[in-house]
């Protein structure tokens, strides 16, 4: 028998930033690397991954996106192009500067996004009209050196998508935006069984040389935001800047319109921050590694072992089936696939098999079934779908219960120390407001959101005349 | 219509780099990037990669190899640890000196490889026999940087994947980079179409750090070799600079034993230079973005492009299928769709609906013929099945007549300046032998085959008693 035990993490309620490193850390998502704010992505954490990269390539594909592949360079020089963006980006790049062995005249920033590529790359290969609209996507990681990091959330380097469109018009352009902006919030909300608020940015939180920026923000169990994925309508600034143009059908030489759109890898650190509990991770069948976990009860009695791999046989084609047949206790594997948030462990000892049963337990509620053997793919196929509705239905009432509608400064702080969450506030639109909260709160505009409702009159900071309902939060 | 065209590539007996280079630009697989060395994978490049990665991914994954993501970063120091491998390493490296606006006191290699953070990692995960074997792979971009590069072979950048496992035994370990380089040479030969030879590389050639390197190696057109993949038992050296170990099952304290195992885009450069001819790609169908192309002839005649768009959602759900019904003529498309190297073009006109036929035209062969609208379906697979096929005895063919065998020097150099191709010879197994002949020819030894034959008794350099029959050429 292993003596490996896995030992409780942290209570969620006294230490959330400390339960959220545990769980990383012994779901076995990531391990830190020896390098200063990067992960490595472990076995367990990279499936996940893999799952929502899958989901999403395919809805992109359904969307005429094509996959391409850009150098992880961008130099120096070329980043100063669009004035906006390189202020934006400058302070966390990392710079190559040798290579080689010899020191390069004009040093390479790896990306911190790839815009500055892209355009280059569209304006050598960008003719005429017949050529657009063209719609590029890209997984890779970029980097962004940060100060304070966080596993999934906030790394040096990290894991994403990154897409990239040219249009014609700008309409084109603003409709394509909004429809990569629905794809990630259906993402979210089906895969994911996370609730999104959509919305735009504010100027001052908007993507750097962006026109307009769409949000989709999710909230933390502990109440904070999640900026969750966002699609920029770059307008014609980038093809200005980078000499895009193409003829169009009366052959004028003309500068087309872009967006870009990307989400990354904190989708894995929402997941547990939404999802998960004081056993660990909780995953949504649709994005688990494995979805049924098989632990055989006194698996040395005879044919125990040998009905529970039958079983796992049978199960494999339809669900992501793993059977555990190590020499560890049964308990042990209990906490160490709760843990891993598995959607369903399936117990099996040599009473059920006698029965023709097995226990199907799941992890979200804990709640217990006794399952005849001949109905077990219909059962755990409706279990699952019922598990995957679920989470998304607790996630939706836990961000209803921690949205507040808050009208004046006063409450707007108390709400935020002693009930964090989305606070729904009408503003006038002024970014001095928005800087002032910022500063006396530390809470920001998450969005202004497509929904909109009049709470009021005035602004909540300044009591001019508002302009736009938003959601503010603290965030990650 | 278009006023595009596609203008002539270079002739391939004229000038073979040339030929190469204008099929890689026309055939939309590359464009340059503004970074030495680097490349864009444009949409049709990269959708060749991501079927490759996809079927290794999958022979990896019946091998119970797992998908991880390490940090691209190696810090300088660490690189020192196995000094082997960092000679091997460190001229080709680009370094990041400066990070998040700050000089870095220990500066970042780019990974040109990963031994090292794998090491690193299975140092602080590995503690009993019970956690091996461990089978790790990871889909990634390495920088080494080149003097002289060319897409796919040799860029600053590339794409790969790089396989690294751990084991209990020497035994286990060669028994695993064994497996793994039967992999590489299964893919080559059923999903390329190209034919391999399989070996060992001498002790000069092998990979920095290794105990055994496994080799894949094939022979391009113009009679140069191309080293495919490599297979590396790396015994326990690693495993002892960096301290990895675990304890067995008496309780002992040893070193575990390793492999690593990558292959990498160039496969798309093989691809090219096997296959293709003066009319651009031609590619394997299981490997090509689009299998069949329907080009509709006189498409403005009443019911063609309704007639073809049936016939494109009849085939869609069994083949890779592209319907063009831009307004380029036919004769262009032709030469397009020649030129991206798509294995079957389908022409369908007025008069073969009225005949309920369509035309099915092979890329490599331009044999033609005609097929009853109802047996479309089963006659292309049929068709697809005996390109694949044609290709690879083709290829097996070209490789059988460029094989030669030499037994003295005079007839050694003959030979590579007149029929360039493998030299089979006998060797002594010295080194020194070994550099005199690349340094007067060029030509390396690209490996020792597993097939082992007696074509003489003495070394063709020195005279000495031959140890090896091995494999000459002149390599990319």
């Amino acid at each position: 028998m292993s003596k490996k035990k896995i030992d409780a993490i942290t209570d969620m309620n006294i230490d959330f930033p400390q339960w959220y490193t545990d769980v990383v850390k012994k779901a076995e998502l990531i391990e830190y690397a020896p390098i200063k704010g990067c992960v490595i992505f472990r076995p367990y954490g990279f499936r996940i991954w893999e799952l929502i990269q899958n989901q999403l390539d395919n809805m992109f594909k359904a969307e005429e996106v094509e996959n391409v592949y850009l150098p992880m360079f961008v130099p120096l020089s070329m980043m100063e192009k669009e004035k906006a963006h390189v202020e934006g980006f400058s302070p966390e790049v990392a710079l190559v500067t040798q290579a080689g062995g010899e020191e390069l005249a004009d040093p390479l920033c790896i990306r911190p996004t790839s815009e500055i590529l892209f355009c280059n790359h569209f304006a050598d290969i960008i003719q005429s009209y017949r050529d657009l609209p063209l719609r590029y996507n890209q997984w890779c990681s970029v980097v962004r050196w940060e100060k304070t990091t966080r596993p999934f959330l906030r790394t040096s380097e990290f894991l994403w998508q990154e897409g990239h469109t040219v249009h014609t018009t700008n309409q084109e352009a603003q409709e394509q935006a909004i429809t990569m902006f629905n794809i990630y919030a259906k993402h979210f909300e089906d895969n994911l069984a996370i609730p999104v608020i959509k919305g735009k940015k504010s100027e001052k939180e908007k993507f750097a040389g962006a026109v307009t920026t769409f949000t989709i923000e999710s909230l933390m169990h502990d109440g904070k935001a999640l900026q969750s994925g966002t699609s920029h309508n770059l307008g014609d600034g980038f093809a200005r800047a980078f000499n895009i143009t193409f003829s169009d059908k009366d052959n004028n030489l003309v500068h087309p319109y872009q967006t870009s759109w990307g989400v990354s890898s904190r989708m894995i650190g929402a997941l547990i921050m939404v999802h998960g509990d004081n056993n660990g991770l909780v995953l949504p069948p649709k994005v688990a590694p494995i979805q049924v976990i098989i632990v055989p009860i006194a698996q040395k009695e005879k044919g125990v072992t040998e009905r529970a791999e039958q079983l796992k046989n049978e199960l494999a084609p339809h669900f992501r089936t793993k059977l555990d047949i190590t020499d560890k206790s049964p308990g042990w594997k209990f906490s160490e696939y709760e843990m891993k948030g598995v959607p369903i462990r399936l117990e099996l000892g040599p009473k059920d098999i006698a029965k023709g049963q097995a226990v199907l337990v799941r992890r979200d509620t804990g709640e217990k079934v006794f399952v005849p053997l001949d109905d077990l793919t219909k059962e755990i196929e409706n279990l699952l779908t019922i598990i995957q509705n679920d989470l998304y239905k607790k996630a939706q009432n836990r961000l209803k219960e921690k949205t507040y509608v808050v009208d004046n400064m006063k409450d707007f702080e108390t709400t935020l120390n002693t009930t964090p969450g989305f606070i729904k506030s009408m503003w006038c639109g002024n970014n001095v407001c928005e800087e002032k909260i910022k500063e006396q709160t530390s809470a920001t505009i998450r969005c202004i959101p497509d929904e909109q409702e009049t709470l009021g009159n005035t602004c909540l900071y300044c009591g001019e005349k508002a302009k736009h309902m938003v959601y503010f939060a603290k965030a990650y």
